[in-house]
């Protein structure tokens, strides 16, 4: 009887590549950060929010957009004058390391030194695929709830960073952001957590230096 | 060569089980709901706030929770008299038809009308995986923004009903009911949309007379 592990060779062969995504970005001194969260988390108006902030140098910065289905966030990704590719999956539910090295391969990264991936809006398939990046960066939203990390727990286990975004809507939820930060710590207790509010531009010149001075 | 598809036949077996839990439970002149939407999106409160109105007969109703880890959920609905059952899947992105399978087997169903199985927060893969429901709610919030049935089709094509939640928090976004529910009548002309707000029990007559008279 022969037993194929058939999810262990695909994750084998995802770290491979991935190994060769960041080896080869870091001997260019580019830094690769991904970006996970759910749908409606704020991933995009994230990076329009931070990357607008005048401390930023745009002409250093290159973006990568995961969907299935749509180039909405590429575009909205261009018409800040970032250079940006769109990935579409046509279903798929995650990113993995092979089509962001097709990313990779298709970007001007000339002068580059931050490469962000907008990963796909899903807060588990995307946590197991690494994409070969220097730094993870979770995002999540008050309006959310308290409960996501322990219900999802390899996101936040696995950041870098944890976002928590749409804090201007914090009164009028039952957010507890004590209690979220206490959750993620209890899991990992290295993250980093920021909070703020991308659609009001509020707390955006800590996530822009993340970007910039990593 | 041979060539194993094997997506093809994990969706097929799927559905054969799907096709006997909903002959099973048609049956037993039961009704079941599947709901799908974002991690956050608001079932559970939805479910909460619906099933507390005056109008639903409690012991006639039962919930199945799936969820990766924790039993939050199911205790939620313990707390408000329903009955319940959680289903965890230690990590795996969506329900299964055989995973509701033996769900029904373990709860009591006994006098029970309608059985409602609250999916793991996900928008893509839950969508792929029929459980043999006989409605599917797609529930979304107003926090996630416009552009989620474009991104994320294949939910919205195959929901019987969409529900628009957190409506309380409509004037703090940039959120737009006719341009979403104009999306959502592209992909699918039939799907019925209701809006509400779970948190602040807007709305809820009409989602608790969704699960009460079908």
């Amino acid at each position: 009887m022969k037993t194929i592990t058939v999810n262990k060779n695909v994750l084998s062969k995802n770290d491979e590549i991935a190994a060769r995504n960041k080896s080869s970005l870091s001997g260019r001194g580019i830094r690769m950060f991904n970006l996970l969260g759910s749908p409606g988390s704020g991933k995009t108006t994230l990076l329009e929010s931070a990357l607008a902030h005048e401390s930023v140098d745009k002409s250093k910065i290159a973006v990568i957009e995961g969907d299935l289905f749509t180039d909405f966030d590429a575009k909205r990704m261009d018409e800040i004058g970032i250079r940006t590719i769109q990935l579409n999956t046509e279903g798929a539910c995650h990113l993995e390391a092979d089509m962001v090295e097709r990313g990779i391969d298709e970007l001007d990264l000339e002068g580059i030194e931050t490469l962000i991936v907008d990963n796909i809006g899903n807060l588990v398939c995307t946590a197991s695929f690494s994409l070969g990046e220097h730094y993870r960066i979770a995002v999540t939203s008050v309006t959310e709830g308290n409960d996501k990390p322990l219900k999802y727990p390899k996101l936040f286990k696995t950041a870098d960073y944890v976002v928590i975004n749409k804090i201007d809507l914090l009164p009028f939820t039952n957010f507890d952001v004590d209690r979220f930060t206490a959750d993620v710590h209890s899991l990992n207790p290295n993250a980093k957590v920021f909070t703020c509010s991308a659609f009001k531009g509020e707390g955006m010149e800590a996530i822009a230096d993340l970007f910039m001075n990593h």
